[in-house]
């Protein structure tokens, strides 16, 4: 029933989460990247609000995926779309785990 | 990974979504059901952009599920909530058909 093959949602507030000004250029990057993939009818991008997992921020969630990113850079996302979005291997050097403060620099393998 | 059993968006622009007032009235709402639900933890409620479905609006999209709501007015979010996100049962007469202008009403059953 989607719309969309992959549904990407970068987070907009919070203590961590990137200033405004930053996330606009998260989601112009991303687009882009998506753009110059020729994806852009089964990717979309949206800005959305504080996804409440205060202190690892900037966040992005990649959906129906349920894979989630913290500690995210403007450097990091050209990788993410090519290894997750286009590539289907998710980034796991900025996976997050939950129980690790910060993003998940070496993902468990269990 | 993911840090929500349901994590819902609602559309914040675009011609048939809901003025900026609405969407904080559909956030209030879903939110104040999940909470008396005592599903705090397990769903999130974020606004988001547009999600370029123009025509379809408000529209809501409920992840990892990927299902999608057109059409919804504040009186089916309860209706979201009770149905969807506590049971596990989609609210067909809002869902979604691309194929279709507006709500579906009547469900395709193939």
């Amino acid at each position: 029933m989607g719309q969309y093959r992959t549904h990407v949602f970068v987070c907009t507030s919070g203590d961590t989460c990137p200033a405004q000004g930053e996330v606009e250029q998260f989601v112009k990057t991303l687009r882009a990247e998506a753009l110059r993939a020729n994806l852009k009818t089964e990717v979309r991008i949206n800005k959305a609000g504080c996804f409440s997992q205060c202190g690892h921020g900037p966040m992005i969630v990649v959906y129906p995926d349920d894979v989630w990113y913290a500690g995210v850079q403007e450097a990091d996302l050209k990788e993410i779309v090519e290894s997750h979005i286009l590539g289907g291997k998710p980034v796991e050097r900025l996976v997050y785990n939950p129980g690790v403060k910060g993003p998940n620099k070496t993902p468990d393998a269990h």
